[in-house]
């Protein structure tokens, strides 16, 4: 099997070259291919480069206005309202998180939801943006078009993967994020899993006929994601459901582009919080730091080499590939390469392997 | 095995008895005696009357003042923070729930810190008071004294349950109401278990060498706590105790009145907010009834009846309690009881069973 493992910078360039070729203005072709490349680097592929050829796809089929940029359609106090105008959603979800941000210095605490913004890329990096900016961060993602999920109990999907985000600053370090579809798997991880043709663990997906399996074939044959732990990541995919789509009004939204439009009634609700209000945010940081420092000292348990913190594996994998390389699996590449060549790349524009 | 039926006026008196006994001013007590029943009518025996008893302890011990009411201690903007002066709990989430509305109303979304609060009782609670009031509610609970639970791939406890629930307003019936303890199961539900003498599922808590167990007893043999859907929940309980913690100062209280006190660095973080900004709120309402009426409409699964969504199972079961009366296990009556007599209580003052 041939090694494809890319410097990071190589992999940006290259998404970069696609997305400008297919009409977006640098700036945003480049924001779009760092926020890929850096999904692959935290060790999430599936929210990585993979998605050149499916953003390549829908631009073509005019589902992605590539040189749309947002805008913030309305806003009341601590409240705001961003459109992503059908462009990339790394676009919407920056701006929405820098307006929450905004209103959390202005009033201790600011929401923003986001509509027209198609697929938004990792939650994690808004909440690590969030940080950046000295803030608490949120996001809930409900009304994805693709019904993938089946609720607690029922036989037949109907929730997308609704994920839901939390990143908190930490005096000295990273910041904590949590950040996890509220299905037991999200669905990139299975576009990984197939990619890697590997089965999924037990109590994950089930058939078309909502029976279990480990057969990511058998998911793409109609089956179905199962929810988190339950009724417990059912009742907050219900939650991202509501607070995504109901509070932000995507679901009255009929101007999407494109035949058969796939994220036409999806939303999100980001908000923001100042961390210095209730006391002093040095102080809160240091406490998240005692939190943090308290959590990894706990012995493992068997199988284990050490505790974790959330937010603490994309930092040690970023630190990994971006000095090992991105390695990606022969169809991911393969798929790339098919992909820049179509939209006129030349062979000498590919990234040399390293 | 004696009937121990009891009609809910007739506990909620009997509750507030017991706390006027021990000092409560009548309103106070009937607030508490009442939460605490309305928790067994929605199906959440383990915080409903089985905590007379060790509220009553508390009294005694110093911990909990019993006429102590909560104070809003400072706000600015869309924040603000309550102590709730080491009375009980349900009081200061009652008044930090209401501040954050209020501030939602002026603001468009309201954030409000609650210090020095004792145990809160059912989160569920208080976000249908937000439902009630037209909003959107939020709780993030931490801090909490007891180290219960093992974080995700750890073997020794250092987390508590840090329970987490989201309320949604609903047009024409009950709200969306998410509620529960990160673990995979709360510490309430094993007193109920060990008071059934039942055994837990697998996957719930390990023994005190971190081992898997059922056992009831090998949890409280130093046994401790797994999270709901491993890093999932071992997640939500880090930004629980971030948010209810860090952020709020819980951590730098240091006037816990008692010995040993329990709850003293916990806290809670309410978030409210208005349904009617980002669009019209009835139109939120009706978009969110759209919602649940789809999620049920799906056919169940093997071994289910039908979908419920996250808050129906309370409200079903308000309805059926209230009706037929709460059934107390022998245990649990016995220890209420001897509790009411202890502060004086006559037996004419018991009620009779139904």
């Amino acid at each position: 099997m041939p090694d494809h493992r890319f410097r990071p910078e190589a992999l940006t360039l290259l998404g970069t070259r696609v997305f400008v070729a297919l009409g977006a203005p640098e700036d945003i072709a480049r924001a779009v291919a760092g926020s890929l490349v850096d999904a692959n680097l935290t060790g999430h592929d599936s929210h990585g480069v993979l998605r050149i050829p499916q953003y390549a796809e829908r631009i073509r089929e005019g589902k992605v206005r590539p040189a749309a940029r947002p805008r913030l359609v309305e806003g009341r106090q601590a409240i705001g309202t961003v459109s992503g105008e059908w462009g990339f959603g790394q676009l919407a979800g920056r701006l929405a998180l820098d307006e929450a941000v905004r209103r959390a210095r202005e009033f201790g605490v600011g929401a923003v939801g986001v509509v027209r913004c198609n697929h938004l890329g990792r939650m994690g990096e808004y909440m690590e943006r969030a940080a950046d900016q000295g803030c608490v961060g949120f996001v809930w993602v409900g009304g994805l078009g693709r019904r993938a999920a089946v609720p607690h109990g029922g036989s037949r999907p109907t929730l997308g993967t609704n994920p839901i985000a939390v990143g908190f600053p930490v005096e000295g370090e990273h910041p904590v994020v949590v950040d996890f579809a509220t299905t037991a798997v999200a669905a990139g991880k299975i576009m990984v899993a197939r990619a890697a043709h590997r089965p999924l663990p037990p109590g994950c997906i089930v058939d078309r006929e909502g029976r279990p399996t480990t057969s990511v074939e058998d998911y793409y044959a109609g089956g179905a994601l199962l929810p988190a732990g339950a009724h417990k990541g059912f009742g907050l995919s219900v939650a991202a459901e509501l607070l995504g789509q109901a509070l932000t009004g995507a679901d009255a939204i009929d101007d999407a582009p494109g035949k058969e439009p796939v994220h036409n009634h999806s939303g999100a609700l980001f908000i923001a919080l100042d961390p210095g209000v209730m006391r002093p945010a040095e102080e809160t940081r240091r406490q998240a730091r005692r939190i943090v420092d308290r959590i990894r000292e706990v012995p493992p348990a068997a199988g284990f080499d050490r505790v974790r913190t959330p937010g603490q594996p994309e930092v040690e994998s970023r630190a990994a590939r971006a000095a090992a390389g991105i390695e990606l699996p022969d169809d991911a590449w393969r798929a790339i390469k098919e992909c820049a060549l179509g939209v006129g790349l030349r062979d000498e524009d590919l990234p040399a392997a390293r």
